[in-house]
């Protein structure tokens, strides 16, 4: 009944390559089917001015999206002269996302810039970019504890996410573009490793929804997440 | 135990006031507390370039603020050449939250814009400016009805929304900037007059939270927002 | 014979409503017919780079207008990126006619913002910006000497605006929008409380004018400003 | 008493070169003094879309500055992204004081774009900008007539100006940069060659001004301007 | 004698791995040692608005480098706001480049952009991307050929292009950024298939060189492209 | 054969008029034929932030056209609120010229900005501001050696550009507008006072070239370049 013949409950083939980007502290490039997002870690050693003198670190993502990754070409925004407001909206959750699962005091005062662009895009790029933007940034502080440049390890858990919708009556795990573009709610679920929630983003797109549909794809996105963690897992390891 | 002594269950006081601004087709001014918002409606009988010949009408929203609505002047947009991320995350919302109550093919081929300016700022602005939006949107669209320029009456529900956050420990609804700013998890809930769900939006700031602290801010939620449809038919009467 | 039946030295109803804006240090909200602009005055401890060391203040001035404060809506500046020419040039007067009334010695190194933001637009909204933007200072600045952070006023005299032109042939006191879009000529006149002349613009949209025409719009400015004066005293007393 | 020796109705030599931009349909460079003022006319025969069906033309205006035309280098606009307040002030007032003189129905559905831009600048920019770019306009405009693409003239009188103001106590014409930068009261003054007033703009840099000041400025004005018309007229026959 | 130990004539690895972007109508990945560059082509069937109605085609170029492609991170220029200098001088030496290889009649009124973004940068990218630019390029108009939208071929040779420079004395083929930023002449060649030039580019960057040093780096750019143009043929075959 | 009825090898009439603006440090006017350009030189006594410490100075080129510099009117790049890439591409390459003449820590740690404005155009600007600039440079350095500002002469030697091109079959010197349109092939040379090559920039406009092509134009440069620098030797005398 999915377009992809995939079942209600499953996830896309998920791949997690990682060190693709040899300059970067931390990359992978992430496929979830067929979205492909590669994301990098960049550390740089001053915070931002807002912290400096408190001790705390801060972490930040950009999102951008090759101009041919979609079906017909996008403008490239750098052309346009400005980042849509989409583009700001996903990188702002993206930001927050990871942030949830670090210890800012542990970090120090240094930023970490996790920059996620879009090679190819089915649908689910922000979800992507999340869950493929805590496996560089792991990798990246996985260094800075190597060099001792921190002492205690700020990653306090794993932090993935993944897109859920009501697509023809059905409550569906991570969505296509296929299903996405007709979906009449859809969601975007951000959780912990230990399975706490971070983010939740739930949007009427056709009718509006009840508090049991919403409970049913909270459910998908806990199924979902727990696979992913396990990808961030092996692909870290 | 809040700072402004409202019970946990407490809305602030609410106001408002139709017809403030002579020109437009709809509007008022919304009062949440000292959280005080502009709203208009200013109906264009060309719709959007991408609905052309569909058929289909089209609501959007633009979000502003003065410079001093807050504690200390922010810089003016205009001036600064650009809107931030978060205005641009703010219209997006307001606007996608007021089409969930729409019958765009009843609307036709024409676009209402909806401008909240925020006046002064408590916290809340955005959910503010989604009810006090959907009374200048619902103004508007009566006097298309009256002129007979619209044969069914396109607004289908009510749409309001309310914020409510863990604060020191408790649920609470109608977080002033005093909570919100302290608050460990908050969200902007979204719903129609009938009680369904139109938008979710939770975020952890500090730990992440569990399905069961969310069922409790629905639960606030659903009990605000239908005081607030009730401040609506009032306004609207 | 004016469209609002105004006598031809009759200015439009006038209201002055203070304290309009919670978080400002003056503010006030200005009404001149259906003109209404909300202002206020934010001072900064920091002034601006090129008088660091001088021992000298800085009044200056921001402009903008609701997209809907007008008959047909305008584009939001801050969306289209920019601040129009018109606007800038609007600030610009604005300021230079506020430091015109102020020692900015007595002042001391501090800058004070004022914001001037058109809610409704019926003509003349700059010379309203101007008197209410005095209004806003004279409140600030008071509170700088109760607390005691500048010793001796640094108000040298009331400054107010009013605009005049030739409607119908007639020299008409206080232009509405109606009459200026119809004048021949027409001009903006800023004077202090002394009646002393600040600022004078005159400029012929139609045909070239007379010294004699030009002296006869001085003489109902200075009427006007009179009367402008002595509401501002009644709004700060 | 004046830095340059002048005498205090003395203007400074003037220079008005026809021709020197082989491209243009109308040119001249004015020297007033060691302010130089390059001035093109363009013919364009598209009207600006607000005009298009209603028979008239326009006359429009910009404004520039190379960037070491100053005493210190100031930054290239093209390269800050935008022009700033002054120059947007000064390009709409030029294109305003020339449409005085048009007969904007003879001109037809044509625009004319006069660009000024300062290659030596000592004060009085504006002015000279004016009073060159109506030697433009008239070369551009007398092409029109000899291909008789428009048939009765459109020029139906000289535009001219000149700033005056009081320096050291005493109302001097033609401001250099020395008196400019040390005037009490200020202005610009546009005149017809009929010698009726276009535009006034006077300014009160240091106390505000009375009205017998302001009528002894008009009275420098009327004697300059009478002779820059001159100059215009020995340039364009 | 070359920090990547590789002989004076000798190329960096190269790899051109064709159908990376499935929404393309053509694309490759090209590698050049550690330099990698996406290239799409994307097909748009308006042609650019002066080629209206001249029966001929175009192609256009842009260029982009992923934020982290470098040894430290750059800033997005999406988010700066405008593409550098550097940018929009590469793309449009790519677009000219590749113009000259095919036959805009042959064409027809459409466009094909190619989209170069470079993934790891190591010296050479915007040869890179020459290169790969015409392999998504061949690529495109051979679906286009296929389904008989076209009916000659387009493609008229091969366009390739290499870097060169004299290091450490010495003249090298194919810098890589440790020679390119030590190089005291550099340049950039761009051949076709048959060996003709169509575009040189020579820079000396320290001092001067001489017809003799120009003419021997020539010869290295004549041996590099035939190989250059032996891996296209094998990537489109 | 040459529109303008010039022999191959024959450049147009050159005239280089210095000190045209009298606040800079340096300047020129360069006439090439028609090709008018003003340069001038700034010195500015604090050098870009990169260089801070590191004793060496810095020049740099901007360069613009005024609108009317061509046949048909340019949009103002400070109203269209951005540089083209064109233009960056050209100050880029002047700025890279002129410092290949310079012994940068001679210079010490200031910088000498070098402005191009074009003020009519007849092909061959670039190069003419490059001639141009080279003298506004010499002039704006030999009064620092005047004022002992620096010690040892930063200028090694001249700098001196032409165009060289294929036209009609056969290579022509120095081309004009008319010529450059139409040529198939064309390049801009760059070279000392002591006949070395500083930059080579050839490309194909419509067919490819050969070394033997590539050839003829270089020696029509050396050619053309000689009698360059000596009306640079004869302008600074």
């Amino acid at each position: 009944m999915r377009p992809s013949g995939r079942k209600l409950v499953e996830l896309r083939p998920i791949s997690i390559e990682t060190g693709v980007m040899a300059h970067a502290e931390g990359s992978c490039l992430i496929r979830m089917g067929n979205t492909h997002v590669l994301c990098s870690a960049s550390i740089e050693e001053k915070p931002p001015a807002f912290l400096r003198g408190t001790g705390q670190g801060w972490v930040t993502a950009e999102y951008g999206m090759l101009p041919r990754a979609t079906h017909s070409r996008n403008r490239r925004e750098a052309a346009a002269g400005k980042q849509s407001g989409r583009t700001q909206e996903i990188q702002r959750l993206i930001g927050r996302a990871l942030r949830a699962g670090v210890d800012r005091l542990a970090l120090g005062e240094r930023q970490i810039v996790i920059d996620c662009d879009v090679i190819q895009a089915d649908g689910g790029t922000r979800c992507a970019a999340i869950t493929g933007g805590w496996v560089a940034l792991r990798l990246a502080v996985s260094k800075l504890l190597a060099a001792r440049l921190v002492t205690s390890d700020p990653i306090m858990d794993h932090v993935a996410a993944v897109s859920c919708g009501i697509y023809a009556g059905q409550p569906v795990l991570d969505l296509d573009y296929a299903e996405d573009s007709e979906a009449g709610t859809d969601g975007n679920f951000v959780m912990t490793g230990a399975g706490r929630l971070v983010e939740v983003q739930m949007s009427a797109e056709g009718s509006a929804f009840s508090r049991a549909e919403m409970g049913s794809l909270l459910d998908l996105a806990e199924a979902g997440i727990a696979q992913l963690v396990e990808a961030q897992k092996a692909a870290v390891s």
